[in-house]
């Protein structure tokens, strides 16, 4: 590393700085304003301003220049690429530093799986900052890769990399104060812990507030994240691919508050990334939608840099990383040149090849998960999937378009020679959950309509939060059929027709990321939303629509390894008859 | 301690909280608004908002609330009493938390002197913080009590109350990379590094902030401080007893820059404290010059909270200590009640006595640095003031009404038989520095014009930064009897006339603070300002005056224990002639 003082002597004008950009019209986020000036650059730290002998210069010929953007929640896991691969999707969007929560791979891989990401980010020109997992597994109503308790975590504050505890989902842990949880926000003492707690309010949000958690993005409405804002939490206002919360959130931000709210993606997954973009779109929908540009752009620089602590980030000042965009207009803001510690890695939304090859290949890590290493399944027999049943009333779980949340319905199912059916013509499926971390045979067997399917089977190992097996599928062959191809992938989403993989992504790391680019990733997605609708399929992402039904702390009726999840009870409950 | 399941309990509504403060206008710090409810405070924490039961009720009728204000620079010193009195003078003002820089009695008593300064604030209802002092001793032209290294520093960051490292005077020093100035920054990384850059501008700012120094409070002018805002540094915004910068900085505030300020004192006298106030006093003056309440109580108190990192400080919000100040008008910014964790402890302007009354025994403790303890002069000779020439030319530290700065002259002298003596007749009279840590028997000599005594002697151990006993006079013998009178006082200030103390100060701790209150050492000042007028004196506050003359690094002409120094040549010159 170059010493401070060598960074020093080329600020106060002695030596030859590396890279002078010129012609830059500067937005200050310290003073709000924009200055035309050029800047010096030594060993990717930005020294000075003006008048600098340097070794290469770029004139932008007044173009506009800001801090390179930060992204303060995502879990890059849903862009079901590495870190490397989500790096050159976003860098030409001009997100040069992201705060990820590495939740669902350390559900499937724990300790492990937040050090693989650590150092799949080893060499990538993109700031990754890590927010250890609070929550994992999500509830004890289901098997999940890892249990991480405090006594796990607090070893990995050790690491640079460490900087807080993750978003807190079980906030009902933490109003009637779980030990293991309150023990995890005491071991964060002093570093930010992130909260998570839709429509929480009053004493409620008071509690949550008191026991220390600092921020919040679910906030769905005006009146919520008022109350958040005035009672100390900082705002992240989320786009993702499904929760799109900025038209609602943006009216309440004003100068004198504006310095709370953050910008965060939280999800988005290939197709978004691919064919709207990263943070960037945020900033963009914000000035349309009538924000001052500068307060957007300190939103997601100045302001997450403060939030999270991360110094020399988030400015365009002396001593500051040279991580800086160019874009061509206050108001379009267009993103056009990209530099990641001072080098130029991508333009006009495109990496630039001799910096976006080097890292390509930073997954060869010995750190690195072994391919299918994740998956551990055992021999399947064949009459597993057998469902016996006396009488045909069962609780269902009821699809509702665009929601995660589901409704549990009594329906009547096929029933022949005492075994139940999938009842086609209503469209009621059979779903089923397998155990995939430790071999247990924890096999969870429900039923689910809606998806429209009237043939075949599709299957993920992407499902909430702790990413076993769940297919849904019109009969027991193709069921397996799905099973024994996610398996042999080591994990992915597979559309299986009479025997036959009809489209698949493997996804070999963890179950969760492929080895791929984003659009090689997004290719398949397309391919595999295609044969689904072959099957009969009527929704836009039935494979996102599936990954949630595993997930048990969304209501109505969930379906976990364990079984039928009643989620209002917050206990499995069996799944024929009205009782319970 | 409470453990923390306690204070979310009383926060999610069960139990019963300790204190209700009903009816206050909360001046909400994060939303910019003012809102009308009733705070609920359990275990000196603020748990929620409403409807609490609680074990004390205090109606504030509708008067408003703010956090309580916090100074984010200020030498406690500079008041001459020890931080139990600084506190007991403060609270009424509203200031609930110090960020202090202990540089004079580090100059004194190096590590033991900074942790005297912590030990001292314990059991006191005032948040004292302390940033390490960088510049000890302040030039290698004196003898200071203490040389502190990076590596002496080091040990007091495992205290919590070490929470940075003190602004950085030796500029010069970083821009010109002097290893140890870099390795004690470099010691503080991750952690704040206050900076003392006056008038630095260009090239070499942007090599200071390079270096990682991060806030300034020595602007002077919008220029300065517009400058330095906008390439990042935080803005300390000053008002002590001698500098004022609040009127003319103020313009350059605005709701989109802000954040970046703060409001500190760095040095007030006890006049100033006991008749003006402190940091509440800035708001006052902030507020009629016409800046937004809200933003003066923000920087007040957010600003610095956010820019030290101190959690759980600055708002009024859940989990935020329960330190709260009322007032009765956002325009007047009146102090009525101040509650610091929780409980009353000054109303109106006075300390309330149950609060009052345990804190002022903890200068009791232990670790109390023993009275005349810092004083080590050996026996003087009778001679040892006599001055020996043979040509009459001098060079005269001359005056400068009302600044620090003072300028070299060229002046005759009286020379009697060889021995030169003060022209009082020209108000040039005799000044002493004599070294008084180490008896090294150190004696600088020289000339100064301006003060106007025509009799008499007045003497000092408060002298920056090395703390030596510095004494003018006409005659050699109240010289003398000056410098004996304060070693017997153990430090203090003094006026002598013909043998005769006149008046004194005795300032037993380090030679810089009294064991009395703010009050009591004001009325013992008036007494010696009185005393030193009858010996002819013109200047409002001659010991101020006197205090600087040994300060090596104003320039022109200044007198150190090693001699007198042109500091613009930055080193010792001889006194006679004018050679060098």
């Amino acid at each position: 590393m170059i010493p401070l003082k060598e960074k020093i002597r080329i600020a106060s004008g002695e030596g030859i700085a590396d890279l002078l950009i010129k012609n830059g019209r500067v937005v200050e986020v310290f003073s709000g304003q924009i200055e035309k000036k050029d800047i010096a650059i030594y060993q990717g730290v930005i020294v000075g301003f003006g008048d600098y002998r340097a070794r290469e210069i770029i004139d932008v010929k007044g173009d506009f220049l800001c801090p390179g953007l930060i992204d303060g929640h995502v879990h890059i896991e849903s862009g079901m690429v590495t870190i490397p691969e989500f790096a050159r999707a976003v860098l030409p969007n001009g997100t040069t530093t992201v705060v990820i929560d590495p939740h669902e791979i350390a559900n499937v891989m724990g300790l492990n799986g937040i050090r693989f990401m650590a150092e799949s980010a080893k060499g990538v020109p993109l700031n990754v900052f890590i927010m250890l997992p609070s929550c994992v597994p999500a509830t004890h109503m289901e098997t999940s890769g890892a249990i991480l308790t405090a006594d796990n975590l607090r070893s990995l504050f050790k690491e640079t990399w460490a900087i807080g505890l993750a978003e807190m989902m079980n906030f009902p842990g933490v109003i009637f104060r779980d030990p293991e949880v309150l023990k995890k926000i005491e071991m964060a003492k002093g570093r930010r812990i992130d909260g998570h707690a839709p429509l929480l309010s009053g004493k409620g949000l008071y509690a949550y507030l008191t026991a220390g958690i600092q921020s919040d993005h679910e906030c769905t409405t005006l009146k919520e994240a008022k109350e958040k804002l005035r009672n100390g939490m900082w705002i992240m206002i989320r786009e993702g691919s499904t929760a799109r919360n900025l038209k609602d959130l943006l009216p309440l931000v004003n100068p004198k508050n504006s310095r709370r709210f953050l910008f965060v993606t939280d999800d988005r997954h290939p197709k978004e990334l691919l064919e709207e973009g990263h943070i960037n779109t945020m900033v963009k929908e914000a000035i349309k939608l009538g924000i001052d540009p500068i307060l957007a752009i300190q939103m997601v620089t100045l302001n997450a840099a403060e939030y999270f602590r991360l110094d020399a980030l988030g400015a365009i000042a002396p001593g500051y990383r040279a991580d800086i965009i160019s874009f061509d207009h206050l108001g379009r803001f267009k993103i056009k040149k990209v530099f990641k510690d001072g080098v130029l890695v991508a333009e006009g939304g495109k990496m630039i090849a001799r910096s976006a090859e080097p890292f390509l290949f930073s997954l060869e890590s010995k750190k690195r998960p072994q391919r299918k290493g994740s998956i551990r399944v055992g021999t399947i027999k064949k009459d597993a999937l057998l469902l016996r049943s006396d009488q045909p009333l069962a609780k269902v779980i009821q699809l509702i378009p665009g929601q995660i949340l589901t409704k549990k319905a009594m329906k009547k199912i096929l029933l022949r020679d005492g075994v139940a059916y999938p009842n086609i013509k209503e469209d009621i499926l059979k779903i089923v959950v397998m155990e995939r971390h430790r071999a247990t045979g924890n096999i969870g067997i429900g039923f689910a309509q809606g998806f429209g399917i009237r043939r075949g089977a599709i299957g993920s190992s992407v499902s909430h939060d702790s990413h076993n097996f769940v297919i849904v599928g019109t009969n027991d062959g193709d069921i397996l059929k799905a099973t024994m191809a996610m398996k042999a992938m080591g994990g992915g989403l597979v559309v299986v027709l009479e025997g036959k993989v009809l489209a698949s992504l493997p996804l070999p790391i963890a179950g969760l990321m492929a080895e791929a680019s984003v659009s090689q990733v997004n290719l398949r997605l397309t391919a595999l939303h295609r044969a689904a609708k072959t099957l009969g399929c009527k929704l836009p992402d039935p494979f996102m629509t599936l990954s949630f039904l595993s997930l048990p702390v969304i209501p109505e009726l969930k379906i976990t390894d364990k079984g039928l999840v009643d989620v209002n009870q917050f206990k499995i409950v069996p799944l024929f008859g009205e009782n319970e």
